[in-house]
């Protein structure tokens, strides 16, 4: 790894550990033992290092939206495609926890995070109608779209809720577990009593 | 009013317009046209002032909250009572904008946000248990518990959210009356028939 790629990874833990807006360009030179002088080389300021990180989430988030409206879901893959939804969310945590802030500093961030949480109602949107005209969920088209808003609210805020009401404990398994329950407990009131069951059995064990 | 009510009144707007991160004492006094040793007379820092604030918005959540578990709500009655939580949202919408910055910062502030919280989660629990017992509300304990969880997460950051994917509409009868909304369509699905025609039709204003 160069080091151009390993400010960035070092960049990446030391936000997610401390919080972007903790954690200065001398934090980082300092952690990876380099001189500030070194850092400011390869990039021009720390906006420039969160907008390449931002990229990398958005790259990846883009391609798992991409792979799962090319394909018809049913409701176990719906399960999978949340844990690997949450699992990005999960590597770019700094994004989220202090998402009203960085949107408020990062122009060019917050336009392509709007964008982002369009294209995930967007898929949202797909997958439900998908379920409807399969027969597995019933909603008006309504009833999907405000599903869609609130299944894209709570998959963002989820870490910010979850680490607001259990700080203590931060094991990723179980807050990822905890937060893919929670979106599919929105759409399990629309699915019919099979469908609905398998839910609540599946997220039984993230209930503690 | 008093210096010391003026400077909390004054606080307050600009928290609620700036951001709290992004006002400063000497932003205050300015405001004010007093000194900032005027301002420092009646409060040790802006720490100090952030906490009195949160005390009125906690007094006033937490009379709502008690209001509306001292008897039985019917789906109107929630709609009024969600109105009105908003409304309180709004009033303090600096402590939801920076949550996570601000909880990270003040302790106190942390230990009775989750508080309320827990309490707004309780809350919750007794209407949606009431409603279940008068035969309206249509769910096992679980869905009960987890929906439940989900009307406090989408109450909380709803301002956040909306900000993100509708920065241009700013019109706080909107803001609120689309998150009314929205929690109520977490709901809506539990419900009977008619119950649930009633939400998606006092919910068809708010959807523009």
């Amino acid at each position: 790894m160069n080091t151009r790629e390993r400010i960035l990874e070092t960049s990446l833990r030391l936000f997610n550990s401390f919080g972007e807006p903790n954690t200065s360009t001398n934090h980082i030179a300092d952690e990876m033992n380099i001189s500030p002088g070194n850092l400011y080389y390869h990039f021009r300021n720390k906006g420039e290092i969160v907008g390449l990180l931002f990229q990398g989430y958005e790259r990846r988030m883009l391609e798992l939206l991409s792979a799962s409206e090319s394909r018809d879901l049913d409701v176990e893959d719906m399960w999978l495609f949340l844990h690997l939804a949450f699992e990005i969310i999960w590597d770019y945590r700094f994004l989220y926890r202090d998402l009203d802030n960085l949107l408020g500093r990062h122009r060019l961030v917050r336009r392509h995070f709007q964008r982002i949480m369009r294209r995930k109602t967007d898929t949202a949107l797909s997958i439900c109608r998908g379920l409807a005209k399969a027969g597995v969920l019933r909603a008006s088209e309504e009833e999907i779209d405000s599903l869609c808003r609130n299944i894209v609210l709570v998959a963002t805020y989820w870490m910010s809720f979850d680490n607001a009401v259990r700080p203590r404990d931060t094991n990723p398994g179980n807050v990822l577990g905890r937060g893919v329950y929670q979106v599919m407990s929105l759409v399990a009131p629309f699915l019919d009593g099979d469908q609905r069951v398998l839910i609540q059995t599946l997220g039984r064990r993230y209930i503690v």
